[in-house]
């Protein structure tokens, strides 16, 4: 089991603003794609999340810290980790890396909290247990089995 | 009654790319805000017709021509003109120019083929006719009054 | 002179996700907009801080919570208010609300840290003084009239 | 030699809007990647065209016609053929294909004109030689050896 998830991304055209770097908006798209795929790495997809379980999440706060800028035509590397999790929220550790030659440089790191909601009052609603414990089947994440067994 | 409506948008960082102009993809945002402001020029809102006549107007086509750049804090006005009318289609003509000092240059025009169709099924449907009498008080639509009266 | 500037803007179809409402990274490119206007009703534009001065502003942090969603057609007030004043960073706090009838809600709140660089190096520079005055004439800026001071 | 470039993409929720689907505008983001890594894939990157060539490529036109709607979490491939090489511009044809099961649909289709220019005037200027030859090696492009030996 890992503790870690990461998904490669390129940077393009679109991703980037006449300062010639990444708008800043942008890593928050890029942070939300590799939350995506780590939730896919478990089997689990948002329209399935909607159409099953009748729930979304939604993002609480983000705090992102900029540290150095991607350019056009970058290879990044975004990080999700767990830091928390409660029984309606989640707190993700993020980073955007560059990835050149056989070092990688950290651009930008956040702290990213999403909530589980129901799909169509927005109301705060438990996670499914099917969907956590997908995810615990695969990455080791701090208080989340006490939390399924607390749940059961 | 007039035939051309005019929307003003200002150019910022997110409409720009590393290549110092608009990416291209962003004018075809720039003529679905007027568009929107040209139906809201008329009282009617999206919201509303997709609550009230269960609607939705989808994109068929768009053929777009690059003429000039716009760049950071340009101030734009995007056209909107009705070229054809039909049932369930509407056929405009944008564009996108560039003002500055007393004379103003063309950076964009497009013709945009928009569909109206079911909100969930998204099935074509014809538009509602309500929405039509109040867009014919306010603009000339060549065979827009035509159209309604042959829909009485 | 006032503390707080304001700037209106509507949310259109460009802003939404499939969720029904506002992307939570275009509230960055809403608050963008809103310190480009705060900037311009000084007189003051990024063009001309590029070719006058060689300065950018790049966002150094960003702290966002979001209270509730906006959605299609909102009409939005993005406030923009400088919290603290260094020689090359500016403090920022912004605020989505939105307005409808006599009430206006907020929808969701940010400390955004901005800095002054290099327009091609990307370091850290000294904000322009020229600009700082225009800025001082027009806001009420914490310890800026002393910042203006202690810098001549 | 194959005639066509094929570029996978996942929709993500920063590609929809509030109707459920892609945003009519992204496509031609999707279109522009996959332009981007059809160029990549013969060892061609963009940045390297700028420092080396001070050349770069701007969209002329685009006519895009939309068959079906893109949603969240599909799977699509995107199409580049190049249907016409002129000594500055090329013609593009491109599509967006969903893949599911063992079954591909059509859902957006575009011819796109693109024209290169300098990097620095935004003056139509001749492709560089070897980056067509790079082309050259890899794919069938109609007057493409033809237009490379009158070039010489």
């Amino acid at each position: 089991m890992v503790d870690e998830f990461r998904w490669p991304l390129r940077v393009y055209y679109e991703d980037t603003d006449t300062g010639g770097v990444v708008y800043y908006a942008n890593y928050l798209k890029f942070f939300e794609r590799a939350r995506t795929e780590w939730l896919r790495s478990a089997d689990i997809t948002q329209q399935d999340l909607i159409k099953n379980d009748q729930v979304m999440f939604v993002v609480k706060s983000a705090a992102i810290d900029y540290h150095a800028p991607a350019k056009l035509d970058d290879q990044l590397e975004i990080g999700v980790r767990v830091e928390k999790l409660g029984k309606a929220t989640v707190n993700f550790s993020q980073q955007a890396w560059r990835h050149s030659d056989h070092k990688q440089e950290l651009l930008c790191s956040g702290l990213i909290r999403v909530g589980c909601v129901h799909a169509v009052t927005f109301r705060p609603v438990p996670m499914p247990l099917t969907m956590l414990e997908k995810i615990n089947d695969l990455y080791t994440l701090g208080g989340m089995a006490h939390h399924i067994a607390a749940t059961n």
